[in-house]
């Protein structure tokens, strides 16, 4: 079993120790699940009552809450609690999965596949006609690659993901099991003769490190391309339709759905849940609550909420509607009793 | 065809026959499509007025209903309706699909697996190194059971599944289609460098007779594991975030998500498209209505609903703010009449 | 790189040209990106100021729009601009990506299936025993048909694709990759020894021109049939439960939720991410906003909005309850002063 002092431990992440440095640690957990040889952390005051009764042996902690607790821990006191964490949480995780680069023999990869150094291509893994893959990406098992797609360097592909013919996979991205790339953007047009198909003839541009969590699909464009462009970040069951952009470093948390054409700036923040409409943009760095619905643009640096979304102050008031009725109607009665007291005299 | 009568029927499932004995039945179906000789239910009061033009030619009900409607039909009643028609439904239903015990040839088995006894392998299935499979348990087609997976006994997983590495299954669990566990939980920190990915080192943890729908996913832990215990049913298109708890015989529904680190309770019912925020509690025996969102730690045993959840109470007076603000506007103009006519005076 | 003249557009779409008709067009795109060898649409007046700007060098324009727009731009005026920029867009897109009949190898394909002409089956795909595949229908690689599928003819079935046992699909259908049909209907009866699976007999069953996007899971019926009806349109991640039916041309957008049982009539719109209780009817042509919750029946033609959804009339007056309450309150306070001063008197 792994083991660190927690000498070696502030070390290893920076920052200053208060409490023995000779306290061994072999993992890590919680505050409310850590045993007495476990590291644990408290980088949010959300959660400092969870620090009371802990069994932690060593907690990482920042230089603000160390201030406002009390005596009688083991602390690491650092800048970046979770990045020290993180870093902790590896030495004691078990060894990654690594796969070696090679081409399983059960893989399906059409002859005409252009295939860089030190690629590994799982299992029963399918890649098409005239697609080509960059050195050092790896295409898990079962995962299918359409013709004519262009995946870079270094992309981590887990088992069963679908990724259809043309689309463009830049460098380092993450795409989780069951995501599916490129499937038809949603589009029927009313005729005498009924809804027909309005033929999705572009493509879904990925650019780098970009992660995209499980079963989140991204459709292709109507024409040009559904882009998604480097350092977003994608969690599972998101829905991005056709013609999508995405700016630069955005979050896009757990089963998000964007309308086609919708434009999402850098750095916005679109909580679990919520729905963007169609055609609108969503300016830089706007922070949206988590189950709202955008139906309108929103202008950038904005945080918005609700069904539909709005500024924070119209939100509360509409939220703090039922003590403001409350209140009108004691009033309201307040006064007719005034009036009828007026009026007996 | 397969055939009982009324007789056979009331012997088969308990309760007590009113009317014709005789009455054959080769078929079921609801009260508005079932034929003259198949045969339907009725367990909720809701649904009373279906009874009325059913041709059904034997239908099932508590005692409660049966005392409510009118002469004139053949009736079986009995405690659990629902018990009784589904084993019903399985007498007249085609056989169900079942694989011989085997590991088909296409399916690619690392040879450090330890397979059990009876075990089904379906084709094309992935089964990678060190990974474990108990008795009895079926992988359906195309599968993926990574690197060091435990598989009990008795599991019906089916095809186009994902297991990834590490994760732990236990027994008697039914696991549908596009199902992904031990995905990545979504956690990234903010650095100067951009978004910097959480290791996720932990993994998930299913214990046993849990049911998950097709398209759910269920994120690895970021340390030690989420984890879905025993008798946990779970529907279709749920995301699970990681380090997720769920309590046995705890119900959920399509479309939930569930935040990174929260913790459900026993016996709790979210119902479809529910949100959990990340880090709360919801207590044993909990109940939110569907497409509510929870935002808090909920105690035990209360029912919430809306967005954000409150108690039931509050949520009627909320929704009742049309009628009662249009009532305090009739009653203050009413006032302001009262006011002017006495001025007037 | 392909090119056509205004002149030759206009004869190949129909309506008037207005401006040169020598000019030359080698691709298109939206108002936004267009180039001046590009052509680009208006045919809804929210994108009206888009014009202003675009550098397309023709813009597909309805007569109405026509009029409200300055002179300068080279214009088609056609009936239907949506489908004349599908027509030109095809024109200007690579080749679609086609498949030649056959059976791949690496396919499992059970000796029993019935397989018709022209039929193709991509690498890796499994059939089980006593399927049926109709003419001209393709079968995408690592797609599952389980056993006793029935599939008509000129399907379109993505990779990736489960189809389970004994499921009924029609003709000309187009299926997206990640669906799954036919996964057990979520249905449990709690007993004194916890909650009982109910049998999911029945099937699914998907009428004629139907498209189905990716990641959808269609779950199969208690007993009888979950029935997709012809040309009904369904987008990604939408959730149907068993035994529900969709009637003729619906449309059903990305992360809809349809409980066990719900009927939905023809040529209804469910806007993104609706959801719909179990057991209601949903008469036709209702249209349901994006978010929305149905907890009840609605009426054939009714527009509802809001959870729970209510009438356009009803949810505009819930909406606009902070502006009617700040109006009350200050009216009250009006009313307080005037009465305090008459008490004065």
């Amino acid at each position: 079993m792994k083991q660190l002092t927690a000498q070696q431990i502030v070390e290893k992440v920076g920052g200053k120790l208060i409490g023995d440095p000779n306290t061994v640690i072999n993992g890590a957990s919680s505050l409310e699940t850590a045993k007495q040889n476990q590291i644990s952390f408290l980088g949010d005051k959300k959660y400092i009552d969870k620090l009371e009764g802990s069994q932690a042996g060593l907690i990482l902690i920042t230089a603000e809450l160390q201030e406002e607790i009390n005596e009688g821990y083991n602390l690491v006191v650092c800048d970046n609690v979770d990045v020290a964490f993180s870093e902790i949480l590896l030495v004691f995780a078990p060894e990654p999965i690594r796969y070696a680069p090679g081409i399983h023999p059960s893989a399906v990869v059409d002859s005409s596949v252009s295939i860089g150094q030190n690629v590994y291509v799982g299992a029963n893994a399918v890649i098409e006609a005239n697609a080509t893959i960059g050195d050092n990406t790896s295409i898990g098992a079962s995962s299918f690659v359409g013709q004519e797609v262009q995946i870079g360097q270094a992309n981590q592909i887990a088992p069963n993901v679908t990724i259809m013919h043309r689309c463009i996979i830049g460098h380092q991205n993450i795409i989780h099991s069951g995501v599916v790339i490129g499937a038809d953007g949603f589009g029927f047009v009313p005729t005498p003769q009924g809804l027909v198909k309005v033929a999705q003839t572009g493509i879904v541009q990925i650019d780098n490190d970009v992660e995209i969590g499980a079963n989140t699909t991204i459709d292709r464009a109507r024409f040009e391309k559904t882009w998604i462009k480097s350092n977003v970040k994608i969690d599972d069951q998101v829905m991005i339709g056709h013609n999508v952009e995405i700016g630069e470093s955005t979050v896009v948390v757990a089963q998000v759905g964007i309308a086609g054409s919708a434009k999402i700036g850098r750095g916005v923040m679109l909580a679990a849940k919520v729905g963007v409409n169609g055609h609108i943009t969503v300016g830089d760095g706007v922070k949206v609550a988590a189950t709202s619905n955008i139906h309108k643009s929103v202008d950038a640096g904005k945080t918005v909420l609700g069904t539909p979304a709005e500024e924070q102050r119209a939100f509360m008031y509409r939220y703090s509607l039922p003590k403001k009725v409350k209140r009108l109607t004691a009033k309201l009665d307040e006064l007719k009793k005034e009036l009828q007291e007026l009026k007996n005299k």
